[in-house]
């Protein structure tokens, strides 16, 4: 794409009242825009970060053996109810962050803060026999969350798109497969995107049916949980269930953890039979009998993931994307004077499959280095007179403080090996 | 796609309280859950052809240099009062169809029935002489809408997810060329999807800077307005701008005309300096003026589209997809002990990269039959017992009544030509 085709422009401020760094690093690079406290608008570069980490979970979705749906926001509270999370403060886990609305004849809706009952209710529709599970169903979808507070930038969000994927299994030792599947393609997940080293997998609360749901939590000063991490172990434990207890039974020793700041950027959890219970959802097993389904739900926040990329892997310059997720795998540089052999190269490298952004605007290598920077694009190629001089073109990792002269024969073997 | 890994079933009834043919047979074949009127979820079924829908427009919107953002459903008011859209029935097209909500401090949000007033905002930031004119932008993006009558199925949805484009020119005449090729990409997309001869142009109230909208109104007796169609001419005239004037102004004559239902598929808008004025979103021209920037606007909903294809094309048996946006090219349908020979003939074919849904359940042909049917794939092959003495499959095309048998290498040829 050709930067000055893009509409967005790089700012050198974000807005006054943004607090979190995530937020004004993608705002001032023109990922995102904000339009309130916990409510961000995804522009060009953000929509492509997005669209990146969702095709990456997507395909694991797939692996899993998951099937995609897309529900409604619009929620009657006739499901809800005999679940108890319709009410502000319902009984046995009922949700104080509803958003809720009406219809023009008055029925009171709310907009879906989680999808468990609706889908629940859709499978209860198609699964009547041993022989319809398991059953594991995903969906990218908007939730909306009437938070107290949104400070955190996009790792926050009002409404914002989520990843959730809902498996139903005729047993518990079928649960237990899948949810350890879920776990390792999870963590498959956070390591494609750049924050495995920083991100470990927490214990914390679990429900009438688990001990304990597991989280996966990125460290980052930026994070509103705290979480107790052993390295060694790879494992962490968050601070609400940190008793003398809990450590004994996961054979830890206070002494050997450290306490981190951390947000959670995904969550498993064994629901049991919860919500089949509350909504009558049963199947007849190999033997005739009537047994209720086995449930768990695991979620992943895209845009949040986002946000924790940034928190982690930026520096003062700006936005450091990895390759996996970035918007463009080359920001293309075209210095005075030399803008046929820039478009040139750049016409190369699209019809070879790369992603480029060439930088075609009218301004000073300076400002345009600046601007490379804050973007984030994971390598640099400058075009300039120097450069062809030099025999081709000079490249630089984001993250790299040498930047080196390569043939262009040669910067096209780096990029389609 | 093994069928007995999809979720869904078929069944014989829609629900009760459905009125709507496109959403019955939606239901009945798995596309789509009802869950409330207006407000539909979609299943793995419905989902693939929205998704081949929402690509089909895609490619479309880029050839036309559009940028995709994804804009926020919640909105405060301060925007839209400017505009004169935030009350309930406002002066001056103010809209009486918001859905509110609060936070919980108490401030009232809205969510966004469509993107005018936030688009034209964040463009303000970064638009601000001739250089950065024209820009075009869209997004694929879910609108809620609180209807007061919602029974049109899935074609009039009080949640729904709609293609909206927004032009941003820098004088009228690039306005004019800009409108002029939108209404050509939008005229390529119904062809696509297979409602082109029943799709017409049709002139409907403009608003105070243009004399007409254009609307795409698809002839079926499910649409909730009313058209008179110049079939010769390939154009229509809405009831609601039907006057002798207009037939004058058009060189139309009500003779000529026949009176039709039709749908609203897409609707093309010039919207002058409506909102840059209420907003005061101006640019610098080339002699240093401060000029108004001139807008347009334009809307595909592919939820609606979808049921409208169901509403023209199907028949008797069930929903008939153009090969463009159907779930699967292929049904594969494997009779009793033919297994093996199914199994390989799926997996030679999906390895071509042909897109399958094989039948492998354990049910009667004639029930195998009845489902490929109502599901509506494009093209059915059988694999039996006989159709391999035979010397072959089986295959039939779902709108052909009579099937032919063809060797194994030949169906290949066939799909990948």
């Amino acid at each position: 794409m050709l930067q000055s085709k893009l509409f967005t422009k790089t700012r050198k401020e974000g807005p006054k009242d943004e607090v979190s760094r995530n937020a004004e690093l993608l705002i001032r690079a023109g990922f995102v825009h904000k339009d309130m406290a916990g409510v961000y608008s995804f522009l060009p570069l953000g929509l492509r970060v997005l669209t990146n980490i969702v095709a990456l979970i997507r395909r694991e979705m797939e692996a899993l053996g998951g099937e995609e749906v897309s529900l409604a926001a619009l929620q009657e509270k006739n499901l809800w109810e005999k679940t108890g999370r319709w009410g502000d403060i319902g009984k046995d886990g009922g949700m104080d962050n509803w958003f809720k609305t009406k219809l023009k004849n008055e029925t009171e809706l709310g907009l879906a803060t989680t999808h468990e009952e609706p889908l629940t209710n859709i499978l209860k529709e198609h699964v009547h026999s041993y022989r319809d599970l398991p059953r594991y169903v995903y969906q990218f979808q908007t939730k909306f969350r009437n938070e107290t507070r949104a400070k955190s930038g996009v790792m926050r969000g009002r409404e914002f798109l989520m990843n959730d994927l809902y498996s139903f299994s005729p047993s518990e030792k079928s649960h237990e497969e899948f949810y350890g599947k879920v776990k390792e393609a999870y963590g498959r997940i956070f390591r494609a995107v750049g924050i495995g080293e920083h991100t470990f997998v927490t214990f914390a609360s679990g429900g009438s049916f688990s001990k304990y749901s597991h989280e996966f939590q990125a460290i980052t000063e930026a994070g509103e949980d705290t979480i107790y991490v052993h390295r060694g172990k790879k494992m962490a434990v968050n601070k609400e269930v940190m008793t003398p207890e809990v450590l004994a039974d996961l054979g830890l020793k206070e002494g050997d953890l450290e306490e981190k700041k951390a947000v959670e950027v995904g969550n498993i959890f064994s629901l049991g039979t919860r919500f089949s219970d509350a909504l009558e959802f049963t199947f007849v097993d190999e033997a005739g009998q009537k047994k209720p389904v086995i449930m768990g739900s695991y979620g992943i926040g895209p845009a949040r993931l986002m946000g924790t990329v940034v928190e982690v892997l930026s520096d003062e310059k700006g936005i450091v994307w990895p390759e996996t997720i970035a918007p463009f795998q080359v920001h293309l540089i075209e210095l005075p004077k030399v803008h046929e052999q820039a478009s040139k190269l750049y016409k190369k490298l699209t019809d070879l499959g790369v992603n480029v952004l060439l930088d075609d605007r009218d301004l000073r290598a300076g400002e345009k280095f600046a601007d490379a920077d804050l973007i984030g694009i994971p390598l640099r190629v400058v075009v300039s007179e120097k450069t062809i001089e030099g025999g081709g073109v000079e490249i630089k990792g984001r993250t790299e403080e040498k930047a080196e002269i390569i043939s262009e024969e040669k910067l096209e073997k780096l990029l389609i090996s």
